[in-house]
């Protein structure tokens, strides 16, 4: 549609604001729009509160950086988890995503970004001085880099490496390797040739 | 995802407001809902209240039923167009794509929906009462019946040719056939088979 003639601004407005969104053109979005317009009245502006609240109300925690709804997210403010771990993520979804494996139970560092030169994304940009001053004070012993397998993660991991370097902090990452339920043929050679040179004893894994 | 542990209750609203939408799963929701929050305040609260305008104010046109902002949509309400000829369309967008084309002058009709027994929508829920109303009254010679060419389709245009019947109106319908640009080969036998029994002579094709 090269030339769009809309019946009604307020349908044009609404239009407009969806084929803002990352991967929403202009024609689905007359679709989101137009959709949203045969439901209810009610429905609607519970979508549009929901959109307010979210800018307005939205808190990061003062800790971890993560967003949240007070000042202290969920999590750093469970006194069950393991104090002497932190998991330096890029982003929230990333928290989520390693909370849903149920396998970790010590606390977060959100960057809130990687370091991307192209970017114009640099170490101060990201949140890495106050993970440095929370290493510093608490009694952490471990600080597991859960960074993307990009360049900018590596870039960042080391960076954020070689500031821990003298504090006597054991510094882990992710393992690279196959993923579960693969078959070994299909796996890109680096993967493969990484899961090798990592290999896990198999007493380990399976229990003794 | 399946155990999804939000870290604010805020941002679960709005992503389960967004995962309502249709082609919008949770993941795609949480995606868009993280891209608002990197974007400024003011162009979030604007998102959310173009939805809130949208559901209160948008009215719908008192003639052709189109979507408007005031009683009568800028198209009923422009004396330039030609009265003597109504195009009856489905929804909205057919009307949008209609007028994309530049090749339309008359007014329109938006029933609505079409007749589809399976979901429901009989004769009684679109607006061809308020249609046949119009063409009774008005000066009108020539209804354009411009559906979808589905079995629902061709139910409803045969109702309202029904309706209409006694009218003495004339009643068209868009013409089948292959698209421009489509290469023969690759047109469905249906279609071809259409544009065959319906050709149309070369001279008025390219004028005389």
């Amino acid at each position: 549609m090269n030339v769009e003639k809309f019946p009604s601004k307020l349908l044009e407005n609404a239009v407009n604001e969806f084929s803002k969104l990352p991967g929403i053109g202009r024609r689905s979005a007359l679709r989101l729009v137009l959709h949203l317009l045969r439901q209810d009245k009610e429905e609607v502006s519970r979508f549009g509160n929901s959109l307010i609240d979210l800018c307005n109300e939205i808190k990061h925690c003062k800790i971890c950086h993560n967003i949240s709804d007070e000042e202290i997210c969920p999590i750093c403010s469970d006194p069950n988890r393991d104090e002497t771990v932190i998991c330096v993520v890029e982003n929230i979804r990333d928290v989520m995503s390693i909370e849903n494996t149920l396998q970790y139970k010590g606390y977060y560092h959100v960057l809130g970004g990687i370091i991307s030169p192209m970017d114009g994304v640099g170490p101060s940009d990201l949140e890495i001085e106050s993970l440095l001053e929370r290493v510093s004070q608490g009694n952490i012993t471990e600080v597991i880099l859960a960074l993307s397998t990009t360049m900018e993660g590596d870039t960042t991991n080391f960076y954020i490496f070689r500031k821990l370097k003298g504090m006597d902090i054991n510094v882990t990452t992710l393992a690279r390797g196959v993923s579960v339920g693969d078959e070994l043929e299909y796996a890109d050679e680096i993967t493969l040739g990484r899961s090798i040179l990592n290999r896990v004893n198999y007493e380990t894994l399976v229990g003794k």
